[in-house]
């Protein structure tokens, strides 16, 4: 049984002509004889009306009666879509989180998929065709609803294709495939025709919006290929796949980038053992995501603590600066909001030495002041300030030859 | 335990301020430390606005798809009031039909409940003082969303109520209970103190549309005590019980009256074995709901066949009716559409005599022609002229001394 699993978006099933045209996608591999597993998301804009419809109702809405809520938006859409299988005579159904079941753990509004059944889905692939996926929920041992965070229908197309072991994965969205950088701030961003799974997922947690990080790593974990291309065109997109040779032959994949970000010193602070915990710990418990944390060395006793967090988080991290900072002995609370993080990324570097230090020169050559540095095996990533973003990554783009779309050649 | 059934209609959840007026109808019985059930619809319009999305999209939707489209009305409408529960720390949590689970049989858009799993509402009820329950829908076998027709969430209710061997199911609506007729049409009017279940049947089977005629037939079947009465007052309504004593004694208990009708005549049919089967057996195949019938007796070897149908399917009856007419050897085929069937209602008919007679004398007065009549053991229903339907009822009312509230006693 040659199975093909596809996910659509949102934005390509906001409407009904929007929904013909997923259909004519799906038709494809059905007539090739494939059964197909279609994942869609709500029709755009549906979960953020019932969100803000939650919001008059509570301030703060219960998150289990939330779930229930917005995961009606697929429901909606899984029936809808279902309805135009079954006027062409075709044996499809629709499939929700209870039914299949997508077991989840309890962490509703970001839970994560523990079983999927797999048995369950073969056997309902011997008595339909298609069958039409609920993205973007699951279900507790309990049978209560639970959603997997924002984009999480990129996670259940994943899962449900590394449940049955399914040829491809072909994560359909409104851009045609995963670019070196944003092609909106640098005309030269190339289409990459594949990128590593590795590679991906730093893009990913560097803010870039085409899949979510959970599936990529979910991808990698149990070696789905996937494949992310545009709904409204034929065009071949990007696939993300396991490394191979000749990735590592390139030195950089893409750039990314996050503005998303702020900038926070804790100066002078005593420097004793349990410093960072006592730092950390709170910050923690309120759910900040802290990313790059750069520690001077002592002089006098005394260290500066520098980190960065998501902007959002700014008010709530400097209320608890200020609860703990007698006790770090800290004598100054500084912070920045006008910063941004751009990131350097490819398997390549694993085996090409220099490609931080050309980074740097790059950077230094237009006169913009690297305020961070944190490295990965993959990656290298330069905190600067925001007014340089779109400079610094076409800067970087150019250095390293993104443009030139014989680049794995070039580098071999 | 002490447990309490309350259903609230689509009008009274209709946003949140409606919903904030069933939280105080709902903290009533719980303040009094009773477990309470809370059986809820769609908000107002949205299964109608969900019926138009899935109309836009199929012609003929599937069926199995259109349950599961509709059943997010009652979805998000128990998140949302759960929400205001949770927010006032009460033990609360909504529940779908799957969860319970309800388990009906497989007819979709029209599904009967089969089970309701008492076992699984005693034990949420230990750890949940208020179970907010997704009315109108329930679940199959195979864990298919079904629902249970328009105003399928009376049927919720007192299920749920039979299940628990609850106090009362009460049924809260737009109106202040169960009155001796239209009140619109007849402004004398009443609202009834107690009504029986038979009598209950016989006014919904007529169009009444206080109660969903299957919950009434639950209702008796599980001798579940029924509370009608108004979401916007406080005003004690009408019960639905039992018959005792005190019923019998009353011969009329209410008039009511269907326009929804259309009477078909085939004329001069051969009368020889078989002929009613091959008339209505082809009219039940394509969903015609047959209900008075008359047959004259055969005169000449030949008679006329009379019945009447709800308005709606009068095309398809003709069409059925053309095609079958020569095997019947017809020789006619005659319809009218404006007519209406009034009933005299009432289980004190069974010890009374001449309450049909009266209300013939009654019509004959006022120079209203009777079409048809048809009787059961406690129901009178005539077929008039349409344009006779509001002097009939105000006529028939007045007879039956109706309009008096001590009518109890006054039958005595």
């Amino acid at each position: 049984m040659n199975i093909v699993v596809q996910k659509f978006g949102g934005t390509s099933v906001r409407n009904l002509e929007c929904m013909k045209q997923v259909l004519e996608k799906v038709m494809v591999p059905y007539e090739q004889g494939n059964k197909v597993i279609v994942v869609l998301s709500a029709m755009s804009g549906e979960t953020n009306r019932l969100i803000a419809l939650a919001k008059e109702w509570s301030k703060t809405p219960d998150l289990a009666e939330m779930d229930s809520l917005v995961s009606t938006g697929e429901q909606v859409s899984t029936a809808l879509f279902t309805m135009l299988l079954k006027d062409k005579g075709i044996k499809a159904r629709s499939l929700l989180g209870f039914q299949m079941p997508i077991k989840t753990n309890t962490a509703h509004s970001r839970a994560r998929i523990l079983d999927m059944g797999s048995d369950e889905i073969f056997s309902l692939l011997d008595k339909y065709d298609i069958l039409v996926v609920a993205g973007f929920q699951g279900c507790t041992e309990e049978k209560r609803i639970t959603t997997l965070g924002r984009g999480g229908s990129d996670t259940s197309a994943v899962a449900m294709a590394a449940a049955v072991n399914a040829d491809v994965c072909e994560i359909y969205t409104d851009v045609p495939g995963v670019f070196t950088t944003d092609p909106n701030i640098c005309s030269q961003a190339r289409k990459l025709d594949t990128v590593s799974y590795d590679e991906m997922l730093e893009m990913a947690s560097m803010g870039a919006k085409v899949l979510q990080i959970r599936s990529v790593e979910f991808a990698k974990k149990y070696n789905v290929k996937v494949h992310v291309r545009s709904t409204f065109s034929d065009e071949i997109g990007t696939f993300v796949t396991q490394e191979d040779k000749d990735m590592e032959s390139v030195m950089v994949s893409g750039i990314a980038y996050d503005k998303d970000q702020a900038r926070v010193t804790l100066a002078k602070v005593l420097d004793k053992p349990g410093v960072s915990a006592t730092l950390f710990t709170p910050l923690a418990e309120n759910g900040v995501l802290v990313d790059m944390i750069v520690q001077n060395p002592s002089r006098d006793g005394r260290t500066d603590m520098t980190f960065t967090i998501p902007r959002a988080d700014l008010e709530i991290t400097l209320e608890i600066l200020d609860r703990i900072k007698d006790e770090m002995g800290a004598q100054e609370i500084l912070y920045d909001q006008n910063v941004c993080k751009v990131s350097v990324i490819g398997v390549g570097m694993r085996n090409h030495s220099g490609v931080a230090s050309k980074a740097f020169q790059a950077l230094r050559d237009e006169n913009i002041n690297i305020m961070m540095i944190s490295t990965s095996e993959i990656k290298i990533t330069c905190l600067i300030e925001e007014k340089y973003t779109e400079l610094a990554i076409r800067t970087l783009h150019n250095t390293f030859g993104l443009d030139k779309s014989g680049s794995v050649e070039n580098m071999l």
